[in-house]
């Protein structure tokens, strides 16, 4: 079951820039930063809100570190934009067969590894009226309580 | 101040079809439907998740009901996808007067209706990073707390 919008993932030119022009217009600020070496892209997370799933929603500002990334590629064909949106799920695995059953295939096999150890599958912008649709479960250790500590 | 993720825009050839993708594929339900005569379009709201403002945050499908419509020739030239992505706040014409002092200047004039009885204003994608940016206030009504009445 799919609980929140995880994330909206926006393809830019340049992070620093982009980053700079979201917290002077709107005050949000970035509260994670990465590189996805698999996918070719700087990463900055800006949390906009908590949701009632105990977890948030993010902007996903990304700029690609390789002229043949995917995001590079989407940059040059459309300018910069709104690359793809995400859902979040407690058990993304459920939701990819529940997707299947509805007669769609993720396009990776298997589950990969998100922004801020999550774990991510994508879904095809022809299966989902042109919208490229990511499914996320984040990272158990972000919230999960802590651990007392061994007797 | 923004405070959440309000609402990401997908504009659609067809409404009904389209609400049935996503009611199929992931179980998302309508909660809301209306025509904006204005915008010259036919929308459908889903609720995602709540958020921690005390409002939601919310897919919102359009389907032009004009060739002419900013959505028509969206579609004409792009195909299907996201349109636009709405951040909400309390208070949206103070976000806009800080979007003015940030050097961008709204799209239209003032505030207008938008999905559900909101105040809404756009921002021009080449100010945005491509970025189609809707600022939304909710209708006070949608969540205030039921007036005692008059003694």
């Amino acid at each position: 079951m799919l609980t929140r919008i995880d994330h909206i993932g926006i393809a830019c030119r340049d992070l620093e820039t982009t980053v700079d022009f979201y917290r002077r217009t709107f005050g949000f600020e970035v509260c994670h930063e990465e590189v996805n070496e698999e996918q070719g892209i700087h990463e900055a997370m800006l949390r906009i809100n908590r949701t009632d799933d105990g977890e948030s929603s993010y902007l996903q500002l990304m700029e690609p570190i390789r002229p043949e990334s995917v995001v590079a590629r989407f940059i040059e064909k459309r300018g910069e934009g709104v690359h793809h949106i995400a859902f979040g799920s407690a058990d993304v695995a459920s939701v990819v067969a529940d997707a299947e059953t509805a007669g769609i295939t993720p396009l990776l096999e298997g589950l990969r590894r998100g922004s801020m150890g999550s774990l991510v599958t994508f879904l095809h912008p022809r299966d989902c009226h042109g919208v490229l649709t990511e499914l996320v479960q984040a990272a158990p250790t972000a919230h999960a309580p802590t651990s007392p500590p061994e007797a």
